[in-house]
């Protein structure tokens, strides 16, 4: 007797894995990693905006309180999608959304609900620190890292972060076809007749089931006799497709 | 604000289930099973052996040890998938394989380890009990029972089950179609230009990863931008997919 473990070791030592598909990265999904992935950027690339709010100079609003505001002079406002051209001084500020790319100048961004708008400026309620609210650049992923290692099995965050790193496709490794041979005189295929003694040949079902849950093709080989076939001129799997097809 | 439980009841309520549609027990897996599946029959549906050993009259081996074993005369062999025709009297046995029918006269079976053949007797080690090592009739599955109930997601288990009821195809809910719409001036699609300040739309590959997991089937609809179609005559789904194809 040997372990599981022991047994599961030699099998593995003893296969190689299948080749190399590419496929869509939708197509990827619960498919094994061929190829190592880097990322070739800093995601985010720049740095963007927790919040939605005022992107600002932290030391403008050192001493503001609900009873006296610091008040700034809003000199734009940036969508998540466009960058301001506009550089922030003393006593400025620029509108942001969250997501947005933090303009120049600007070392903190206050999030709407500690402000308030007055025309073409900002009442701003507490002090800001620096960096509040400012996601830097490479924060999810840096530049060079790597991402998904090979060998791994594909989920709906491997796809989402592929789609981030731009990639339409992936290496993958092929399926394997896993071949169920069922063995006995008593089994029985759906829609046969159920002579006392036989049962229904059900395991062939539930393990097909169970290698296509685990992301393998399964072959239903049939059923094969318990007595050798009379006809050697046809392989055995063939004779076995052939009898469980004839009950 | 209202709790997602809240939330999730409300939307439950206002939605039907899909149409049912008939596939393979096969095609099932990972479907939401249509219809209440019922036995019409036992499982096992005779009284047969759970070990390899010989049906006997239990009250025959009530004496039986090591030192002074029960001999009786071995009438017949049954293998799997066969039934002995022949009843068994006292001193009397039948060779018996797991799985195979229990023979009439007989109330227990004695595991062959317990045993030792010697030509066309036996000899049994060990005392009896009624009932020992036989499974009874519709022990898995009584005729009649619910084994399924409709609404039930199909796994391994519940198609090996559906064959072992002589099921080729079965009643599934159709599986529901996810759009997914992503908004904003921001977002570039996988191929596209990552000019500064722009995000590529890669939670749409994730969620319509996730959908498929689910069993539903994503349909992506690409990008709507944040300023509305120019175009009035196309739907605004149609002026997002082509505003998409476009960056």
């Amino acid at each position: 007797m040997i372990s599981v473990d022991r047994a599961l070791e030699q099998i593995l030592g003893a296969i190689n894995p299948l080749r190399l598909e590419k496929v869509t990265i939708l197509e990827a999904l619960g498919r094994v990693l061929g190829e190592n992935i880097t990322s070739d950027r800093d995601i985010p690339p720049l740095p963007n905006s927790a919040m939605d709010g005022y992107a600002l100079r932290f030391e403008d609003t050192l001493e503001a309180s609900r009873e006296k505001p610091a008040v700034l002079d809003v000199i734009d406002d940036i969508p998540a999608g466009r960058v301001s051209t506009k550089t922030v001084g003393p006593g400025q500020a620029i509108r942001i959304m969250t997501g947005a790319t933090i303009p120049s100048g600007t070392d903190a961004v206050t999030r709407v609900e500690d402000t308030e708008k007055d025309g073409d400026r900002v009442r701003v309620f507490v002090p800001a620190k620096k960096g509040l609210d400012i996601r830097p650049a490479g924060e999810d992923v840096k530049k060079g890292e790597l991402v998904i290692p090979k060998g791994k099995v594909i989920r709906p965050a491997e796809i989402g972060m592929l789609a981030a790193l731009n990639r339409s496709d992936v290496a993958v490794y092929g399926r394997p076809r896993v071949a169920i041979l069922s063995t006995g005189d008593e089994l029985v295929d759906i829609g046969g007749e159920l002579a006392p003694g036989m049962i229904m040949n059900s395991n062939s079902y539930s393990l097909a089931a169970q290698v296509a849950e685990c992301g393998a093709v399964p072959l239903r080989l049939g059923i094969a006799r318990d007595a050798a076939p009379q006809d050697r001129s046809r392989s055995p799997g063939q004779v076995a497709l052939d009898r469980g097809r004839d009950r």
